[in-house]
């Protein structure tokens, strides 16, 4: 493994193949901060040829398990894969294959396979900003296809899952209670919906659920009617079809402008999001010091009005 | 009326008790911008007089019929009062009496009564921010007791009503289902519990409940211990002994550091917030125009990272 610390140096060792230089690419841009800007500034004109699948639903749904039976599905056509199984709610990361995700560990050892958990660490922007940089990385170096896998239907989770070129949405029978509080954000990023563990019964309930949501959505996205496909991920049964839909909405959007408005769509947003993230981190460094103490107490004792005091300490950065 | 639309002049009209000119100032300031702003420049030295009492509870819990009856205590002893009733959820607003305040009308002839609902207007910090500026100008103008109102127990409304002074929770027998979702958040800012309602069943469970609480939190405020107080607000049944509790603590907060400490604190985050979203307008006056269009697209064709272009849009702002 390379021992530089420059991203450069480490980013030509990832592109041949250095796994060791990757994780530490990526735990830069998980940290942040002008280090993780230079990762994002080599790997940006790299980037573009990769499709990335997001994979999301609440948790105990089995996605981990499906995603196992993907990479296994995607290794037997030879292909190759990373993973990004993303945690919003977890302190940890670095790399580590976390708890859950054991049965992932099936593919650990297999250089066709990249597997890389992310939390939050010290990223400002949080998981939002570092996950499509965490990507691109990926992309960069040369990986075709990317998974993101989130832990649950959270809103962040939504988010990110749903900034991926593909979106499945995972439930099972009787999804109902789980995802209550976030249907309708799980509706709106689905292109593919999977019911797992369709060993049990309550299967048709949930696809006439399904698709009685469906009619009564607007379907905005370019025409395309999400395909519902059921698996049993623990044997591998369905995983094939599910792959099928992915490719098939992938051609789709493809064929369509869906894509291209879609990834310009997320470039704007991201930038939006860099540009407020920039701001408020200038915040935080004004709101502190000397002065700041100064005119804090003189607000408390009316001496001064908040707005005088705001424009003095915004003097230069606000004209 | 005054037809004036010069702030001090209607500043000194409202002092002299013009209420058309009182409640034109509160439209300036919920309308925020530099006219608001000027209003508050205007306020913010004459206040600091003023004690304010907030209430709020699950919709339904009665405290709009509490909120009038303790009107009526108050001029029963020839207090003068002013009432802000906020309402995050409505676009609705402007001194107009909401529907469901109809019974505040008793008192809508009454010299001694100022009322008025506020709504998210095009203040740009919402009603966070346009609330403290209202309280302050009805300080200004020589209101000493300031009862502030929310509809429901959502979190702008627990925010608001818990920068009071003093902050009243109304809850009703069996009171757990309504506020579930928010229960910590009202544990955490009530002063005084008033249980609403009381001739139904469940008083004495309900009482049980939230001393259990009490006796399980941290009691960090002072070792204030809130007062249960139960209520018949229809009846007028127990204001009395609501109104005492509320006297109560502010002896209480006044004769510790507790309310010049609370009153530190929340300048220090108002003056925290009009910081962050003067910068949060910037971002909006940056992101748009020609050269935002440019840069965004060359971000979408990989031709510029997005850092640069971020870079290149905040010069001259962030360092």
């Amino acid at each position: 493994m390379a021992r530089t610390s420059d991203p450069n140096e480490l980013f030509s060792a990832a592109v041949a193949g250095d796994r060791g230089a990757t994780a530490r690419l990526l735990s830069l841009i998980e940290r942040g901060g002008e280090p993780g800007r230079a990762v994002g500034r080599i790997a940006y004109p790299r980037s573009g040829q990769a499709y990335t699948v997001g994979m999301t639903g609440a948790p105990g749904a089995g996605k981990s398990t499906l995603t196992s039976a993907t990479i296994g599905h995607l290794r037997s056509m030879d292909l190759e894969v990373a993973v990004l199984a993303i945690d919003p709610s977890s302190p940890f990361t670095g790399g580590a294959i976390l708890g859950d995700r054991v049965r992932m560990q099936d593919h650990a050892t297999d250089p066709g396979v990249f597997i890389r958990s992310m939390a939050t660490r010290g990223h400002l922007g949080g998981l939002s900003l570092a996950t499509p940089e965490a990507v691109r990385l990926l992309d960069a170096i040369g990986r075709r296809w990317i998974l993101v896998e989130t832990v649950g239907v959270g809103q962040v989770e939504v988010e990110i899952a749903g900034k991926a070129d593909t979106t499945v949405v995972v439930v099972n029978p009787g999804w109902g209670d789980s995802v209550q509080a976030n249907k309708a954000g799980l509706m709106e990023i689905a292109d593919v919906f999977v019911i797992n563990k369709a060993d049990r019964k309550g299967v048709e309930e949930t696809r006439r659920d399904l698709e009685q949501m469906l009619d009564l959505s607007d379907l905005p996205r370019d025409a395309w009617r999400p395909p519902i496909v059921p698996t049993i991920a623990s044997t591998g049964e369905g995983v094939v079809a599910l792959w099928d839909a992915v490719v098939a909405h992938r051609a789709h959007a493809e064929s369509t402008e869906q894509l291209a408005q879609r990834r310009a769509f997320r470039s704007r947003e991201e930038l939006r999001e860099i540009v407020a993230n920039r701001l408020r981190e200038r915040a935080r460094e004004i709101c502190t010091g000397d002065r700041w103490d100064e005119l804090t107490s003189a607000v408390v004792a009316h001496t001064t009005d908040p707005w005088s005091a705001a424009d003095e300490m915004l003097a230069g950065i606000v004209a």
